[in-house]
């Protein structure tokens, strides 16, 4: 049951690393592939030069599948696309956007195609666009996260059971026992990205990995639901949200307030005041920055441990 | 390992039914205990004489253990305490209040003791009181919850790791492919309540019932958190929550729009409009209204399935 995922994507273990902006380039996706897993780097962050660069550099890094995460709403999507394409690169994960628009387009390059959705609405669209799995990500996520606040144990049931395609748990997995439990739930793999943002590899601020391994229970908040549910580290530029809210801010002020380029002002160059801050709840669990090949040999050890050789595990 | 719940109440399946207000009399209590899980009578919405009346009735329905929910922070909590010491109950969870207060006092008097948390400040506060068991409940579960909003799969492991008695998880729990991931989360045993707030032996109004069965993902939301954080399904009364908050309503103004008995006319009268919902994420996954008997046998049947002969989830 369990090797759907492994392979879908041709890998050893059904770990896949979320593609996070500011967090995902070719030195942590190149990383988890070697140690594994399916490492993705995260082009929405990137320029269309900077991406090539990072396919090219993730080549050179590994030999092991790799693929790319792509925004649907970004700007430069075609020429993200088109760059995907000319680099050969065989694995897409596509989020916040129409699945349908895309897919068709990539598969008939030979790409195999994931979509990231958060409710079963989405998840039926996927299988109807040819999607070969879908990420479901529940609420304790960290970044962009779906409205309906449906948790990871709530959701990863529901969608498999309203699609064939096989899914990948998102959101709070971080270790072999969160990764055995969404197995339970039904899913054929999972994408963790938190623990792998808080990595030695990450390409994040050491300031903010510094703030993911303190961060505690309650340290982060889903906001911003007006304009996209982004669930980010509560900090000064937090706290100015949290005002604008209490006095009453239209959605305007408030997509005033946030501007452009507070990401990476944060997770990227460290500003750890003003920028936003995206990061998963499952930082409360984290305490120390590890390499890329240290957290998935933990978690698959964990893993192991629980699963013994229960056929339901077995991969 | 699993047996640790089982053993502590004598029951045979780790499955405890919420001791929910307005849903949970003697008649759900009874028929849970009778069919191997460890039903509880929701003392929360009864006057002291009530109470006594659930208590004799359901010692009557079943010879296995049961016990009595008791919120710590209602009026009449020492008659209420009085009447289960009194009637002999064994077994009593609190939650909403300070567990050292009630829980040396209980103890003295034979009474096993678990308490209701949703961080591990309190949790460790529980066992320093000499608590016996937690429930962890993350974000996802019905009525009254923790203001951290952590979600189960990110709360039980954290409270495993904290404290040394047994954890019961709850929150998006009513299958037994749920039940099998607290399971792998590291709890000893599951607590459920929207599945069994729709069963046919929940004293809960027919209408919000139904209400239950027909609710989609995104139905239910965490609100009035300056007040107590709590889930509730969206209907009118909700709205109108919604809209003093867009107003930007004060504290005072939150309570007197809340006012006093909105669940009871919600939950027990069936007034789905102006009543208070309570109910959880899970209740998007209910189709039906079935036995008490019913629910743990599928739950079990399904924990089967997934466990097999696997040493770690024997019980």
């Amino acid at each position: 049951m369990n090797q759907r995922i492994n392979q879908l994507f041709g890998i050893e273990y059904p770990i896949v690393q979320g593609g996070m902006i500011w967090c995902s380039g070719w030195e942590l996706a190149s990383a988890v592939s070697n140690a594994g897993g399916l490492g993705l780097i995260g082009s929405g962050s990137m320029y269309p030069e900077v991406l090539r660069a990072h396919i090219q550099r993730c080549k050179e890094a590994t030999n092991k599948p790799f693929g790319v995460n792509v925004p649907l709403l970004y700007p430069d999507i075609d020429q993200h696309l088109d760059i995907i394409v000319d680099e050969g690169v065989k694995i897409v994960f596509t989020s916040a956007g129409n699945p349908a628009k895309y897919t068709g387009w990539l598969k008939e390059r030979g790409i195999t195609v994931v979509h990231v959705i958060a409710n079963t609405k989405f998840a039926k669209k996927c299988e109807d666009a040819g999607v070969d799995a879908v990420v479901a990500e529940g609420f304790e996520a960290g970044g962009h996260n779906g409205r309906e606040e449906t948790t990871t144990m709530c959701l990863v049931p529901m969608i498999v059971d309203c699609v064939k395609i096989p899914v990948i748990a998102a959101g709070g997995i971080g270790c072999g026992r969160t990764m055995a439990a969404a197995m339970c739930l039904g899913a054929s793999g999972v994408q963790v990205g938190s623990r792998f943002a808080a990595s030695l590899e990450s390409s994040a601020h050491i300031g903010f990995k510094e703030q993911i391994i303190a961060a505690k229970e309650g340290s982060t908040e889903l906001t911003l639901k007006e304009i996209t549910p982004v669930r980010l580290l509560k900090n000064a530029f937090f706290e100015q949200v949290e005002s604008a809210y209490a006095n009453g801010a239209t959605l305007e002020e408030l997509k005033t307030l946030l501007g452009r380029g507070r990401a990476k002002k944060g997770m990227f160059e460290g500003d750890l005041e003003s920028g936003e801050l995206e990061i998963g709840q499952i930082s409360a669990r984290l305490d120390r920055i590890e390499t890329a090949s240290e957290i998935v040999s933990q978690m698959i050890e964990e893993y192991r441990t629980i699963a013994g050789d229960n056929p339901f595990f077995g991969f």
